[in-house]
């Protein structure tokens, strides 16, 4: 799988759906991408994505406008909505904004829905590259449920994948990098859309230019695993992950079973970190203007979780607002490290909500995230041997950055409710302890 | 409820579907009016019904034609193709072809789709005697998964119940008798839709004319059966029926399941007899233009089944193509007597594919419909015990109108496969036998 | 259907699972009946029913125990435990029991598991009156998810009916007036168990003796509700039914889903009424030893409710505890005469937790219960034409038996949160108003 | 996980099912044994496995006698019946059996259902190393729906695992080296019986002796795949499979949705492979005695699926009544190495029913399996680009032994319906060609 490439690590970057909902401005894009590229990007973030509905002009939160007319090209293609994107003026796409942040060392993304604007099938305009126009290649019973916007593209009719194609043509020119495709993983009518997923595969891979693809949202049925894996370099575990305990408690079964299909280029997502300044123009999740509703356990508890997992990590907050606090979760080179190397994390139990991960990197080292989700304070711990590890290993606290002497049987610690601890075992022997 | 007065029997009619799809023509449906009143009117039909898509200038057959223009009024209401209905020239609409249909002395049916047209919510059309417009009430998560026309209208909104009263307004000026209103029993991507159904009705009880209440497909679910009951005149118990035998042997069950619901003003509908010269323009069903696939046992069948059960009987062939054999269906005056004045049909067995049916009328005769829906001749019986008849009884077949002498304590005749016969039984006493 | 004859009107009853659980005692019973027999009889109570488990010895809550010996005769049949029922001992079984209760002037039922007992299974002991053993006709695959006494019949073995017709010929000795079958109208396993429940119609057809016959537990699906009409007397129409206004709150749209199919003979039930002194040696439900733990307000909205439909009306609690409230509940004439005559109760209307019923009785009075099953104190009223009333009637308020006057228009009536009002509506005509 | 180096490499053995249902003998398990030492051994075959029932005195086909008593010891555990297994007389249960085979230079294993025997719980007979007895370990509510002799354990009892450890503990005693558990990978009435699973693993894990472990029946659901992948060795992807091409072409798609979770110790299973003679007391899979109902076309079809994708290979068929034709289908060598040492397998692509797989090895060739599953007869191509090869490859037919010469582009065979080839590239590159 040629695309595994593009993502051998699981990607981290940006996304403005938790800050701004469906409304973001290319001020507030470029604003979030230098401080990417100042603060974040010696770590490891590199990509800067703009979430949903940038073609729609008087988009001004998470709540869609139904039916509205969007801005199109004349082959049935969606652009930038000029007020709210100015370089894009002319027909320029979004290439002045991928330019920019390329400049910056950084890397361009967009959101799309899967299929065809339902104006554009309306109006029967034209499929760039084919004599058929629009009405000829959606199809008849493929609408998102909670988005107005397209209608699903039949993959049985001709001209159907020269759409999808004249898509990532254009994405390509522009300097698009990533690309998170919506209502396509787990649509709440249909299930998975499969043909739609390999035209997307086709489309890009015949574009010219390496693009990471994402797909949404979930949960992304375990049955269709194979078909993600192959096609997709990231897809949603979960449907939208917010600032509540509820999801982040569900999460841990969510990577439990699918934690058998992590791996270079095919990273199973357990969505947008909602940390720092959220919801400024964005009504989901059941909140409004607000630093996270998580707990500092809680938001500890979950970077541990996507980091042994080794979910793709994208920062969902406005950066520009982060605290001292908010930025250090997200540049302890330590805790990364299990991110980036770390590899065959698998769940050593759970029992009365007492959760321990572990993963392993290639130098030896051993990694343990140990998790109290339960309510109440309580001691948690692991043997060395269900470890699998064989002889006395030196500890350390990775958050903490702090070493935790040799341990000869067993970890164990009194978390409180909530709480977590992310160690690393290293090989004690020679070490002259 | 008041509009059970309207269908105090089962209504009785013909419909353009089986033969025309789509596309009938005034002229095709003048002609099977003018045919129905010089043969039918007498044995009680009386319904003309102009199916799906009059509003379409370009259809042709049973296939629809994805999102092409449809003929509308200023106000997002859908108008007759005037190509096809060339009275409804000048907005007049319906209103000449209602008016040469009562002065048949029959009465004139039209069907519609579900919801508000997809153009108008597109074009934002208004609605009458509203400030909003067709975008404003269209729901943003309801289609048809077979057919491109319409959007579902959101209850909640305001002007959701003007959009419907408009409709039905426009109708009963036509003149309109009976509305056939399809996607709404059986949706298959949403399950019924019970705020739309509420809406009809309400609009119906308004408009100041009587209209029978006709919903489809089917199946629709026994599990809203009160509203049903209480809502329409007539639903469908199944999906479209056509002339295969696993379609009319599936019925058995269907009426079983529903019986108990039968009454004056409300009838589970088993769906239009695909008799006689169909398939015309139509090309549902797996078939082409042909006479019935049915046998004539099958046939008759079918319409023992449809009678005993009291089922609406609307006839899907072109009626001026009928033999004397399809017309000899139609007009037998003692087999119309049970479906017009039979009463408490039940099952009283099915055992082995033979199935005995009985209903009873005011007067003290009791009907029985014996049935051998297997593949091997047999014999099918039943006592009268069974029946709950405590005396011998006189026995006719009424389709053979032929007395069949007393019976003392059941009955039994030997049937081939699909074979079946209908038998009144009177009571024997004082009648000098 | 002959045996509608023996259930006219729904029936009215005492149970002894609320208070009892599987555990109560044959002087329990006594003294539930006398109770009966003293203060309830006038007011048309009659039937005294023994729960589950009369054959467990060690019976003591309403927890079972799991795989224990039953009490059994030679022929496969369940009897009932002497040490619980010392007047059964010597093999008299529920005879004596029975004719006690018959001397009161009461009616005797008894619950029994669909099925045959596991111990006569694995034992092989044999059917009467045939030369097959309880193997032999033992469904391979048909247990109760929630106890283990018994294994399903097979309907199609040998042997099968004849097991069935030798329960139900004991029970016909015994003097069983009323047979409660469980684990048979919603198997959370199986779902409905069809063919035992016509086994056992047959059964009780045949044994000689009019047994009214009851189906649990519940949701039955209204799927089957030509099945539940044709063979049953009550069934459930819900799981147990406990003293949480949740429970009570969904009873409301269980009885719009069912009210077109209740009728003379034929009840579905809203199940027992846990009212007074409950939970003695019961814990189901989630309480204990209790009275019940719903408001004042909250019984007569029940009572109210499971009046107007017409549900059975089976007294839960230790009657010998009743409080003068309680009793009160039970023998207001005027209000059992809505449930005794009225007919065609539907629901008016169902809006933000308003909810409107109404039904008629035989001499032109129209009956309207007026529920508020919101949260908040609020008006809830009703016109008269929309209950179909032409003209002014006289209104009587059947809980406080107090004249209400001359209403015009509509009924009106501020009502609190659980709270409810049933109205009594005579004409007005020619009483010199 | 250590378990997984006990089957480093996809299972190959002989199973008693497919030819003797649940009656097989002793002398016909020796008599398989000793042709697998004397003609298969060499090419990798080793398993020797007893099916369902030994333990019944009276099985003599494969249709369960239900309810029938078991031989079992003392402690609730089965025993092999002495009157088929004679060698097992005096207690000593598979032990012989189990040191003949050995001393043939192979493995024996044995078939279990899931959970406790009936007899044992309504005996209430003990469990070793415990005070409880098998009623209070039995689940209430878990049977397994096609077979009478076993409840379900409830591991929330105490003396759950005692049960199971105590049954492991047995078998290593015996000697047995595989055991396949069935009624648990996708109970047709719970799901997947995931605790049971659980136990069943550590049982093993303590029993000090290696075990492979495989679980019954499939389809196993993808949603449980971590649990399958962790705790069994192989696990079934389908129910029981026959001679069917249905079942074959059906196979496909299920290789497709389990191909990324092959893997060292853990194999997504196919199911036993209906060849040769079977159906000799087996009545299963519609057929009787006979030789396989697949064409030579299918049978190689189905070995080139099995084994590129790596599933275990078990034969299912009398092996002392192969022909020529048979045997070569288990002894080609080079065919055997895609299976052993084969990796990666992946579905190319499917297309009109034509489908290419294919897999490598760590010396650099590539194996390319191309499947006709249509009806017609046509060509089958695959470029190499798109197996990933970069260079041309020399090829060779593994089936006909035979040299193909140098691949430049692509590979395309005219292959008629059902049938299959497989191929095996190797660099060209310095070869001299």
């Amino acid at each position: 799988m040629h695309h595994y490439q593009w993502a051998k690590t699981p990607p981290m970057g940006w996304n403005s759906w938790d800050c701004y909902g469906a409304s973001v401005t290319e001020d507030e894009v470029k604003g979030n991408a230098e401080y990417m590229a100042k603060y974040l990007k010696p770590f490891g973030w590199e990509y800067v994505v703009v979430d949903i509905q940038w073609y729609e002009p008087g988009a001004n939160s998470s709540i869609y406008r139904p039916f509205v007319p969007l801005e199109m090209d004349e082959y049935s293609r969606l652009m930038p909505a000029v007020n709210r994107f100015p370089s894009a003026k002319g027909g320029k796409g979004f290439k002045p904004l991928a330019d920019y942040i390329h400049n910056l060392g950084l890397k361009f993304g967009i959101h799309i829905m899967r299929g065809i604007p339902r104006q554009a099938v309306h109006q029967n305009t034209p499929i760039l590259g084919t004599n058929v126009g629009a009405r000829d290649i959606a199809d008849t019973n493929s609408i998102c449920p909670w988005n107005t916007d397209m209608y699903g593209v039949d993959h049985r009719k001709e001209g159907a994948q020269a759409y999808y194609d004249s898509l990532f043509q254009l994405y390509a020119q522009w300097g698009v990098d990533f690309v998170k495709v919506d209502d396509i993983a787990a649509s709440k009518l249909y299930g998975t859309h499969t043909e739609e997923i390999k035209m997307i595969r086709k489309a890009i891979d015949r574009c010219g230019r390496p693009m990471v693809l994402s797909l949404s949202p979930g949960p992304a049925p375990l049955d269709h695993a194979t078909l993600f894996v192959e096609n997709a370099n990231m897809w949603r575990m979960t449907d939208d992950f917010w600032d509540r305990w509820e999801l982040l408690y569900d999460m841990f079964e969510r990577c439990y079973k699918w934690c058998k299909l992590v791996g270079p280029g095919h990273w199973p997502d357990a969505d947008m970190l909602p940390l720092g300044h959220i919801g400024i123009r964005s009504v989901d999740g059941g909140g409004t203007d607000r630093m996270t509703r998580f707990t500092k356990d809680e938001q500890r508890t979950m970077m541990t979780l996507w980091i042994i997992f080794r979910s793709p990590l994208m920062f969902g907050g406005e950066l520009r607002d982060n605290d001292e606090w908010t930025l250090s979760l997200l540049t302890n080179e330590e805790v990364l490290h299990v991110h980036q190397n770390g590899y065959g994390a698998r769940q050593v139990y759970r029992e009365n909500d007492h959760v321990v991960w572990t993963s392993q990197d290639a130098e030896g080292n051993q990694f343990v995230a140990m998790f109290n989700i339960s309510e109440k304070r309580s001691v948690v711990s692991v043997s060395l041997k269900d470890l699998g590890c064989m002889e006395p290993m030196k500890a350390r606290d990775l958050w903490a950055k702090e070493d935790l002497g040799l341990v000869k049987h067993q970890l164990a610690f009194e978390l409180g409710p909530h709480q977590s601890i992310l160690v690393k075992l290293s090989p004690a022997v020679g070490k002259g302890l």
